[in-house]
C-alpha cells in the first residue's frame, strides 16, 4: 500500500474521509464505534470491501472502547494491525461483557448501510469467531482481534492477486478506459481494476488511463483521479458523453472495470454506465475485462434478470455541490447500477482465476472445482 | 411559440438570459447594441440559429440607438417586430451615418463569437441588404428592420417546417431520448430536435421525452428540461452513463437530435454524446433521427473526418458550479462535439425534406434538385 485508505492503528479505526476527497485529504482516526458507524453511515468510507472492513474494525474497536474505559492510566490502546493485540488481562472485563459488547457493536453497525452485503458479511464472520473463542477474556479478544486483522490481510491479498491476474491484459503503449472508482479507496487498499492497472504500471507498463467521471456521484473524477495522481500514473478525465468519440478515433484499447454482484452465468451489475462502455467495446471491437473478488459472484442469481437494481434519489442528478442544475420538481432516471450481459465481458479476473469469455458452465465448474 | 427565447420589441432586444436558467428565468430588453454584443458573448443567448438572430436584431438596435439619441421627446421607439418600422425622418439623421453606424455595429458584434458561423452570415445578410437600399434614411432603416424581421421569421418558420416533416415519426406512446439543447432556447424559438417533438406533442400524441443532462455544460438538465416543462411534456432527465440501461430495459424507441454541421455524405456533427446514442440506436435497435435546417450540410467538407472540432476547456469537465470536482491539475478530454457516421443515421429531418437513410449521392441529388 502506498497509502492507507482504511487501517486499524494504535486502538483507532483510521480511514482517508472519503467524502472530503478531491479538495482535501484528512486521516481521520475514529476512537468509537458511534463514530465508526457514522463514517460508514456518511459514506466517509464507501465501497464493498472497505465497507467490510470498515464494519470488522468498528467490532474491534468496540472492545478497545471497553478495555480502555475501565482501565484508566492503562496502555494507551489494547489492538494495533501491526502489533496485533496487546494483554487485557489487566482490564479486568469479564466474557460476558465483552460478548455483550460485541452484540450491540453489530446491531449498531448493522444498521449504517442496510443494502451492503459485505458489511454483513464482515460483521457476521466477527460474531461467529467470538461465539467459538475463548475461554477467558484474554483468548476472546486476542481472536477477535486476529479475525478483523485477518479480513483486511485477506482482502489486501485478494486484491493483490486480482491484479497479477488481469495484469496480463495491459501491454505498454495501451490506453485504458475505467468507470467509477474500483481502486484502494473501495477496497482494503489496493484496488480491484485499478489494482490491475497498478500491477501492470508498477511492471513497468507505459500506460494511460482515461477516468469516466462518472455521474452523479462523480467517484472517477474525485476518487480514481486521485489515486492516479498519488501513484503518477498518466491519466485524463472525461464525461460519460465523450466516450464514444474517444472510442472512435482509436484512442482507447481496452476498459476495465469493478463489479457490485455478478450472477451465475456471467452477468455483471457494476456503476451505471458499464453497460454503455460495453456496447462501445463491442461496436469499437475492444476488450473489456471485469476485475473483482471470488466473493463477487453470487451464484444464486441465474442471471442478470435477476439483480436487484437499487434506484437512487432524482436530487443526486437534478443537484450538483448543493445547486440545482434542473428545473424544480424535475423527475431523474437514477439507476445505481447497470447490468453488463456476459457475452459481452472478455474476461472476469478473480484472484483465483481468470474466466474468459464467461458463461454459466465455465463458472459453474470453476465454483465445484 | 409559447414563450419568446428572442424578440425584438418597442426598440430593444428582448431575450431570455440562459445563463440564470432554470433557476430564474429573466427576460432582458438590451436596449443598446453593446449590452447586445456581451448577451452574445456571455452566452446569455446561445445555438447557433438563435445567435444569428440576436446578430441581425443586434444590427437594428444599432440604429434604434443613432435615431432615439438624435431625437430627444420623439417617439418611443422606432422598430417593432410587430408594428414594424416607424417614420425615422423626424430624426433628422442622414444615410452615411446610418450606414456608418451599421458597419460598426457589424465590427463590434462580429468579435463576440468567432466561429458562431449563423453569427457572420445574419451580419453578411443585414449589410448586403444595407448597401443596395436606399435611396434616403427612411427606405434604408426600414429595408434593414425588415431584413431583421425576416431572418426570425424564416428561421422559426424553417423549424416549423421540420417540426411537421419530423412528425412523422414520433407515435403515441413512444419514449424519446434527447441530448442537449435543439429547442427554442437554441433558435428562433421552437426548435429543430425538440420542434419535432412540440408538433408531435401538439398533434396529439402521447409521449414521454428522456433529456440526456448533457454534461459538461448540463444543457439538457438546465435548457431542455425547462423548455418541456413550460409546454407541460411529460419528461425524465438522465445522466449520460444511464442511457443505456434504459435501451437495454426496451424504454428507448428513438432517439431525436440536432445537428451542428452536416458533411456532404450525411456524417453529423453535434454535441459530444450523440455517437455514444448512435451506438445504443444500433446495439438496440432503434431508430436515430437529426433535426436540422437545411443550412446546416456543408458541402465543401466531404465526409466527417474533415469537420474541425472544437476542444473545450478542461475546467468544464473538472468544475461543476464554481466547485472543484477533481484534483488540482487533473487533465481533462472535453470535445464540444463528436461525429456520427451517415450509416448510422435513420433520417436527417430538413425544412424542405427527409432524407432517409442519408449518403453522398442523395445528398447531392436533393442539393442540385
Amino acid at each position: 500500500m502506498i497509502f492507507p485508505t482504511i487501517d486499524y492503528r494504535k486502538g483507532a479505526v483510521e480511514i482517508i474521509d472519503q467524502t472530503l476527497l478531491p479538495d482535501e485529504e484528512r486521516i481521520v482516526r475514529l476512537t468509537e464505534v458511534k463514530e465508526a458507524a457514522e463514517a460508514i453511515r456518511c459514506l466517509r468510507v464507501r465501497g464493498a470491501p472497505a465497507i467490510g472492513i470498515a464494519s470488522a474494525y468498528a467490532m474491534l474497536l468496540s472492545l478497545e472502547q471497553l478495555l480502555k474505559g475501565r482501565l484508566k492510566g492503562g496502555p494507551r490502546y489494547f489492538f494495533d494491525r501491526l502489533d496485533g493485540a496487546r494483554p487485557v488481562e489487566a482490564a479486568g472485563v469479564g466474557e460476558i461483557e465483552i460478548r455483550e459488547t460485541l452484540v450491540a457493536a453489530r446491531e449498531l453497525i448493522s444498521t449504517t448501510r442496510p443494502t451492503a452485503v459485505n458489511l454483513f458479511w464482515a460483521l457476521e464472520r466477527m460474531s461467529s469467531v467470538a461465539e467459538s473463542a475463548g475461554p477467558g477474556p484474554a483468548a476472546l479478544c486476542a481472536r477477535v482481534a486476529r479475525e478483523a486483522f485477518a479480513i483486511h490481510a485477506e482482502e489486501l491479498e485478494k486484491e493483490y492477486a486480482i491484479g497479477k491476474n488481469g495484469a496480463r491484459f495491459v501491454r505498454s503503449g495501451m490506453s485504458i478506459l475505467t468507470h467509477c472508482n474500483a481502486g484502494g479507496l473501495a477496497t482494503a487498499g489496493y484496488g480491484t481494476a485499478l489494482g490491475v492497472i497498478y500491477t501492470a504500471f508498477e511492471g513497468g507498463a507505459k500506460i494511460h488511463v482515461y477516468v469516466d467521471e462518472t455521474r452523479p456521484l462523480l467517484q472517477g473524477a474525485r476518487l480514481t483521479a486521485w489515486e492516479l495522481k498519488k501513484r503518477g500514473i498518466p491519466h485524463t478525465v472525461l464525461c460519460e458523453g465523450a466516450a464514444a468519440s474517444l472510442f472512435s478515433a482509436g484512442r482507447i484499447d481496452a476498459v476495465i472495470v469493478g463489479a457490485d454482484r455478478i450472477a451465475a452465468n456471467g452477468d455483471t451489475a457494476n456503476k451505471v454506465g458499464t453497460l454503455g462502455l460495453a456496447v462501445l467495446c463491442e461496436r469499437f471491437d475492444r476488450p473489456l475485462y471485469v476485475a473483482a473478488p471470488w466473493s463477487t459472484f453470487d451464484l444464486g442469481i441465474p442471471s442478470g434478470k435477476a439483480i436487484p437494481i437499487e434506484d437512487r434519489s432524482a436530487d443526486e442528478v437534478t443537484s450538483i455541490a448543493g445547486k440545482r442544475i434542473a428545473p424544480d420538481g424535475t423527475a431523474a432516471y437514477n439507476p445505481a447500477f447497470d447490468v453488463t450481459p456476459a457475452d459481452m465481458i472478455t474476461a472476469i479476473v478473480t484472484e483465483r482465476c481468470v474466466i474468459e469469455r464467461p458463461n454459466l458452465l465455465k463458472i459453474k465448474e470453476l465454483m465445484t472445482a
